[in-house]
């Protein structure tokens, strides 16, 4: 990246705008799952792969580490035996959950109104298909 | 998927739950880019391409037919020659385009925090490997 690039506004449209990657890690597949549940409350590793229905071990760990890194879930190791790591919000974080978290319950709320349009579509599709 | 599994209650954290196919689509690396632009004004196809950065013309087609099967986008062909077709949101897509927007818009306003942040975590894993 030039030095030019750094200096302009970021812009989630330009390919190689630092934020449209960030962007990406926040709607990641399992990112955008992660935030929202951390929304609730501070998970540890096990937990949270129990609550989040799906995720491998490797993805998991690997959305948890993009997120720690981008300043958005704090990592709490504890030094016990057994040792117990505890995943939280930060404010930033924090931030960009509410959002996701509000888009996935809105996902979950207007679903029926999806598989209506869905049904348009595909009906609409049979019947150019079959006139074609 | 099963009787009881359409009945039940949609949960984005379920892993066979259709909603979470919904909120896929909804933040999906194009996706997101297209709501959002849309949120601003219908868009040619070719136009669009302009406007989201890197996106190749097979992707753009896919993903606006995917959000137009989810009755999130209205695709309008007039019967002009040359042929044209714009694209534009539905109600339902408005609702979704309006909080990736907002999402889009949170990221470029935070990219400096994310930057600062991911400093800290690199200088402390390089501090890490160094004295372990």
């Amino acid at each position: 990246m030039s030095v030019s690039d750094l200096s302009r506004k970021p812009d989630v449209n330009r390919q190689m705008c630092p934020s449209r990657l960030v962007l990406e890690h926040v709607t990641s597949r399992w990112g955008v799952l992660v935030l929202a549940a951390l929304l609730e409350r501070s998970y540890r590793f096990s937990e949270l792969r129990r609550e989040v229905g799906g995720v491998s071990e490797k993805m998991l760990a690997q959305t948890l580490q993009t997120l720690e890194r981008d300043g958005f879930v704090h990592r709490d190791a504890k030094p016990v035996i057994p040792p117990r790591v505890d995943y939280s919000l930060t404010g930033l974080g924090r931030e960009a959950a509410e959002q996701v978290w509000a888009l996935a319950r809105w996902t979950e709320r207007r679903l029926d109104a999806v598989h209506a349009a869905r049904e348009v579509y595909d009906a609409e599709k049979k019947e150019q298909a079959q006139s074609g």
